[in-house]
């Protein structure tokens, strides 16, 4: 069978490959273990919204932290600056230390990003990630500045100019950043544009499960990244083939992750899986989906067809799942050459 | 040959086993090529201090960065708490974001600090480190509120209360720490307690040849931790054993790191040659001098001999060079046990 991106064949020529769109939020990461886990009252693998007080408690417990910028439709678009395409970012961080840190991050990893950080308000945000012996990552969010991406933030201009432009399921948690969202989503549609979305967590999914689903039958969606769980979780469903079959329905393309056990390329014309890159260590599990979008990302713009692109993505998420932080520590265009990719 | 620690025996127990005296300053590290150290003007693998324009301006050019809380002797520290000895760390940062993450990385992992951050004056110190292919660091310090330390920072019952007193190199560039470091020095051997410095990098040794001399020739310290360079600018002569002998009779116990060539412990008595601990792949040789010293001052205060030490150093070293940043990921303890080394 040719897997050759109906519906995402030649795109035509755009100033970026991808736009996304994201909880600009800064990654305090430590190791623990299980029992500071249950001591505290977290769901392992999970993403839970913590308020200022709560935060400052977990940090006050937690162990001795590294650093990183992250977000998660902000670590796919690093990633797809990484392979050698061009990226842009929409975000909102305050003006302060840690927003500094955010900016230049972005800016360094050769992403455009233009927006303007908040003068007043709450902090930059900031998630605490504890991350287990098995390389699993646990994370608190304090949303912070984030919360103050409003739809003035989106440029038209920048929307348009984007081949896809990539959302995060965690952008329906602040106030308004849902209305921004459908704001890019039209204006990319009214451009010929493509539109994406991660599910972007199982809780988040049961948060807003109705509302993904009737933007995925609206067709206000073209692309639908899910891992295990949240595909389950939208669905309803323990069974895998059943969840399968209903995202087919909903969406033109669906790209469901699988861990090691690779991902799962659903089309209207069928489904192919494509294997995970194996790994020496796993050390940790922050960013592996966003680093997966990123690659199958950069194959779509790249026309490099569906199994190539799962094996970009694959290859991606197998590099950052390696080290500590969600942003990836070597160029994957070098990565992707080394393994006989297209890049 | 009995390596019994001739000198460094029985040290009688105390509250902590080694108070570290340092620059506390954050680490931003990025990768990079050495067309970038060219271009900035930058001497691969020294540290070099910068003022704030100029930590702006290569701030502005480098790569994404991974932050991490860093100082030469704090790292040492921290190794130290690791392996699950009791340390204490003296040094000074602001009342910043940044200063916040450093005094929360030290305390949490299990380090004693209490040094009273500074409400004004300069930012909480930072490194701007540039890593290379080859894993080579290279630094850039803007020093900030670190030249804050002053002497009425040392609270003699804490120096009293340390097995060691670790001291580090670099604390001779701010203005008034040098003064701290000597009142350390004094209120430690009055306590009947030992003194380390590690020289810390050649250029410093090449500001502060004479003093550093007259230092271990005045019996002010009792251990000297020195890597190749630096033995060889402290001495002016690029014969390794003219080096040594020349070290041998200015202090009671030194000992010289030679990278992959291991370590060399040169006491009044004789010389041992050590090992280094093999690596999978080298990441980051930043911390790699903290981290020996961390294992061999840990194996000097569990009186487990000098060979045993330079195996404990090499082991420390070993874990932090694979990997970014300066601090053990994991436990020292844990490593150290499977490694069969005393624990």
């Amino acid at each position: 069978m040719q897997w050759s991106q109906q519906g995402f064949d030649g795109m035509v020529d755009a100033k970026y490959d991808v736009l996304g769109i994201g909880n600009a939020i800064f990654d305090v990461l430590a190791r623990t273990d299980e029992k500071f886990l249950a001591d505290h009252g977290m769901t392992k693998g999970g993403m839970t919204l913590i308020d200022e007080a709560r935060a400052a408690s977990i940090y006050r417990d937690m162990g001795p932290a590294t650093k990183m910028s992250g977000g998660a439709a902000a670590n796919t678009i690093v990633g797809i600056a990484s392979f050698g395409a061009r990226g842009a970012y929409v975000g909102k961080v305050k003006q302060d230390e840690i927003g500094g840190f955010y900016i230049h991050d972005i800016r360094a990893a050769g992403v455009a990003f233009g927006t303007k950080p908040a003068a007043d308000g709450p902090a930059s945000g900031c998630s605490y990630i504890l991350v287990t012996g098995d390389g699993e990552r646990t994370m608190n969010t304090f949303l912070g500045a984030a919360q103050q991406l409003v739809p003035s933030d989106i440029d038209p201009a920048e929307i348009e100019a984007a081949k896809i432009v990539y959302l995060e399921g965690y952008l329906w948690d602040p106030k308004d950043a849902k209305d921004a969202f459908v704001k890019a989503a039209t204006i990319a549609h009214g451009a010929g544009r493509q539109v994406a979305l991660t599910l972007s967590d199982a809780f988040c999914v049961d948060r807003y499960r109705d509302e993904f689903l009737d933007l995925m039958r609206k067709g206000t969606l073209d692309l639908v990244f899910a891992n295990e769980a949240e595909l389950h979780a939208l669905y309803q469903t323990a069974d895998f083939d059943t969840a399968l079959k209903e995202l087919r329905k909903d969406v033109k393309l669906g790209v469901v992750t699988r861990s090691e056990k690779g991902c799962v390329v659903a089309s209207r014309d069928g489904v192919v899986a494509v294997p995970a890159t194996p790994v020496n260590e796993l050390v940790d599990t922050t960013g592996a989906g966003d680093l997966f979008a990123a690659g199958f990302l950069f194959g779509l713009v790249r026309n490099a067809g569906y199994v190539n692109a799962g094996r970009l993505g694959a290859l991606a998420a197998a590099e950052v799942i390696q080290h500590i932080g969600a942003r990836p520590q070597v160029s994957l265009r070098e990565l992707a050459k080394k393994a006989g990719l297209p890049a």
